[in-house]
């Protein structure tokens, strides 16, 4: 039994049940006396490099409770890539407050900055236990079959995306293009045609994965346009040309290098006026799809709070250097179980949408998706009333 | 009693409860035995013009249920405003099918139709029954206190605003820009203010009752930044210079010859990068904010149903010529009650949001404002955890 404090921190951008993770890891920490304080980083690397912690261990259990409907971070976030010459003031920081358990709560640069810190421990012989627990709306993570946070994101999508369609078809005089977010990775997107078989208009869905071809696409425009149903299109922030050009590009650069697309929607519903003489209009909700707790889906949200839990317990069993992933079967119907999976394994990886589900016509999604997909958005009425 | 059929439309964009309405006064209308067909429009106005009516008798209870929950407009809408040009070939789709009750659920340009087509009833002699039934979003119908679709859109505002709030203040690297509707009226963006004090971050918002003055705007963010907490700045589509310019325009013209605005945050979001060097990014839901029936208002929903009901109840009263309002108390508690507004009083007027109501600062709302808007948002849990 090792007995010490224990760390929580947030990494890159917070998704709806980032703090049911939070809610799992800190309820399961209470259950382990060998777990003293339990504190969290105020705004993630900064914190820890600042020595800025607070006891969490002081919050009521209704406070606490409220966590699982809360978006964003209750703790604080932060961009910060965490360098070389940073680890030494994270080794200081866990020295002083007694850290031996440590939770980066995080996506892809988190697994990598959760790995080196993991390594650092065993390097300068410090006792530290260390498990990344997963979140990404972007559903990128390698490995796990999918991440918390991406089945509150499809459902948004999804559900926005269907909604959409609805008034693109009751309303029929501009194209609809609505932009969703991922920047390399079309998961997200891809959700937005979960519910394409309900949508009373022509659809067409463009993700990352793809080049995006301005001729085609001008071309699939007006085909579905000239059908009369009104004309829904659903694209990646992060679409770009053969050549790698982005369709669109914010101009930011973000804390680790990567530059932010933005205004995809925008760029194409600009397009398609000038050159269809059709009407168009953007949509961007942004943000909003990784902080609706209306939307959230309550698969996630249970599952977001197991992997909190299951970091804090496996850490406490001993285990360490390992981010918790999830199992699945999906027939007869969906079960998940969490596994452990090696942080070497997931650090920096990237898992991009399959080529095998985008449709033959680059703007459609495979049957397949939705077997995967659905499952993990939860409870959700889609039938609406359509009289015409 | 008058014995004949009856004809709803849907006229401009949807709300999330225009389908409420038209459930309300379907149901009411299979009450009353003089009332022998009910037609819905496809379309709004197009329909009628063409005469492409649909016997709403045929679908099931149950079918006609799913409208309280079912976004855009079941029966189609359209944005065309009818010229005198127009009007002989509306009567003549009237005798032909014999209506003589006609509902119009729309706003401004829709109250401004259905008083035409009420005075031209009555011009040539032919027996009809006419009633407004309102429906914006917006919330600028005059006389009425408020209209069925603002309080959802309200809602949207008001739960988007305060959920952004909490990430922008959770990962303050970028001021973050919400865009919503309203061209001339800042109802909607005054609604994103309603929970201000809940908010971690601080909070600028923007109106088209007021002159958009970059200077201060620019000075104003600064001042917020500097303090911290992280910001969020909510604008109108519709802000405009003291010259009367838009700050963002779509290029785009509507049916009623309004122009379209569009693009107002991504234009704020730029401004703030090149002249304050501060990371700031934009997200525009648009039409989502009038689509969501997640975020729609139990209280709005039961009214534009009322509203709906009453309509047809008073036109078999024998009542013509009006368009049903809201008159309420909200002391000590929120109760509202339907009237009938003469159209002549709401036919192409328009309700801004009351200057007294907007703050000294040009950049706040007044507590007053939530006094009358809170009740209309029905019920919802705005607590969060806030852990920092």
């Amino acid at each position: 039994m090792l007995n010490g404090n224990m760390l929580i921190a947030h990494g890159g951008g917070p998704t709806p049940v980032i703090n049911s993770s939070l809610l799992g890891a800190v309820r399961e920490a209470k259950r382990h006396p060998e777990i003293e304080t339990i504190y969290g980083a105020r705004f993630g690397a900064e914190g820890i490099l600042a020595g800025d912690l607070m006891d969490l261990g002081r919050f009521s259990d209704e406070e606490l409770g409220l966590l699982s409907r809360t978006p964003a971070s209750a703790l604080g976030s932060c961009r910060r890539k965490l360098t070389d010459a940073d680890y030494p003031a994270v080794l200081e920081c866990f020295k002083k407050f007694n850290i031996r358990y440590f939770f980066y709560n995080g996506g892809n640069d988190s697994m990598d900055t959760c790995h080196k810190v993991y390594q650092l421990a065993c390097q300068s012989g410090y006792e530290l236990r260390v498990i990344g627990i997963p979140k990404t709306i972007d559903n990128d993570l390698a490995v796990t079959d999918h991440c918390p946070g991406f089945g509150s994101a499809a459902k948004y999508a999804a559900v926005s995306a269907l909604e959409l369609a609805f008034d693109a078809s009751a309303l029929p005089i501009h194209v609809v293009v609505m932009e969703l977010m991922g920047r390399n990775a079309g998961w997200i997107t891809a959700a937005s045609a979960l519910f394409a078989d309900r949508m009373p208009c022509e659809h067409l869905v463009y993700l990352p994965e793809t080049d995006f071809d301005k001729e085609q696409f001008l071309s699939a425009v007006k085909e579905k346009w000239a059908k009369g149903r009104g004309l829904l299109v659903t694209v990646s922030e992060g679409i770009h040309y053969a050549d790698g050009s982005p369709v669109a590009d914010s101009g930011i650069v973000d804390g680790f290098g990567h530059k932010i697309p933005g205004g995809a929607a925008q760029t194409l519903s600009d397009m398609i006026m000038q050159e269809t003489g059709l009407k168009s209009r953007s949509e961007k909700p942004g943000l909003l799809g990784r902080v609706s707790v209306g939307l959230m889906s309550q698969v996630d949200q249970r599952e977001a709070e197991e992997a909190g839990a299951v970091a804090v317990r496996s850490a406490a069993e001993g285990k360490t250097g390992f981010m918790v992933g999830f199992q699945t079967v999906r027939e007869p119907e969906y079960r998940s179980q969490t596994c452990l999976i090696p942080l070497e394994q997931v650090a920096n990886a990237e898992k991009k949408f399959p080529l095998e589900w985008i449709g033959p016509d680059g703007a459609s999604i495979a049957p397949a998706f939705q077997d995967y997909c659905l499952p993990l958005l939860g409870e959700y009425d889609n039938r609406f009333a359509y009289l015409r």
